[in-house]
């Protein structure tokens, strides 16, 4: 059965931290026809503007059981959302209800600002990082890595090192083969060592 | 005054090389406010389906003396947009009327349908470059560089090389310390050597 990504945006969500993701999921699935199913979702169905001013189109929060793994964006959104009740408990219930749930760049915000990372492990983008320890002292935060795992729960570094985290999950799910195939489609350096800032 | 930047999508068309070129430009405008306006556009104003199935919106194709910079993304749409006249004959009127007209991985198909790139050098995604130099014999592929600048006629390799080129055009507009900032912002390498397969 397809693995139900979903990547959750919010009004001003930085677009390439959704776009890598998403991009890395479906050259997956070229790969290896019916291991994933990709869905965009918000608060609410419709456009959802990134702060690029472009935006992309959504649909409502599904039931937090039909999500294999959440991918949530980063961006200057997430002042907003990691203090939106209806997401963050969304996030919430995922991080219950969902196999894996995964934050790219200051997407950390929203996903630690459900309490279920407190004593975890987690990254952020380079420039947020004071930002986040200051707000989320009980997160472990590991400021200087390209993605971290802690448990069920993935975080990743700043905007493009959401490509990294989606291929860490593709590894994850379907081996480093594809993983590797899935890099060298995208023309990325597969396994960055770290060092974001 | 703001370079205006124009990002060209068409159904199919590959999410992250929209998305990486518009991200860079985005935060070179938060770097030096005033830089670049940034616009998604296409045959027909609404929403684009992206080959992943998620989709972005745009507005309709604009006056080519309007646009500064055109974006052409690619993605398995190019087979079709390389051969709408409508999509060409813009793309073409961009090439006299625009500053520079730049294609991100397989975009340069529907660069080169326009034939303002014949005897220049350009590149596209190391899978399409049998078929590319079948169809357009008289381009000079040059296959396994990162991006390449002919004229006013840039080219990108595979999909997240769209962000290097944006980094360049940066750098030609802002200068390189700031290009470099951009990169930094975005977590990825500046200047990568070339050898995308």
């Amino acid at each position: 059965m397809s693995r139900r990504i979903a990547c959750l945006l919010f009004e001003e969500f930085q677009l390439l931290d959704a776009a890598g993701p998403i991009s890395a999921f479906e050259i997956a699935e070229r790969y290896q026809p019916g291991s994933y199913e990709l869905r965009v979702i918000a608060r609410r169905r419709g456009a959802v503007t990134s702060s690029s001013g472009a935006s992309m189109n959504a649909a409502g929060l599904p039931s937090p059981a039909s999500v294999d793994t959440l991918v949530i964006a980063g961006g200057s959104g997430t002042r907003a959302a990691s203090r939106d009740a209806t997401l963050v408990n969304f996030v919430a219930r995922c991080g219950t209800r969902a196999r894996r749930v995964a934050s790219v760049c200051s997407g950390a915000f929203v996903l630690a600002a459900t309490g279920l990372i407190d004593g975890r492990a987690a990254t952020t983008h380079w420039t947020r990082t004071q930002d986040f320890s200051r707000r989320f002292p009980r997160v472990r935060l590991e400021a200087d890595r390209i993605f971290v795992k802690s448990g069920k729960f993935w975080s990743s570094a700043g905007i493009t090192a959401g490509i990294d985290l989606a291929l860490a999950l593709i590894a994850d799910d379907l081996g480093e083969s594809v993983a590797r195939q899935v890099a060298q489609q995208l023309v990325v350096y597969y396994r960055r060592p770290g060092g974001q800032s």
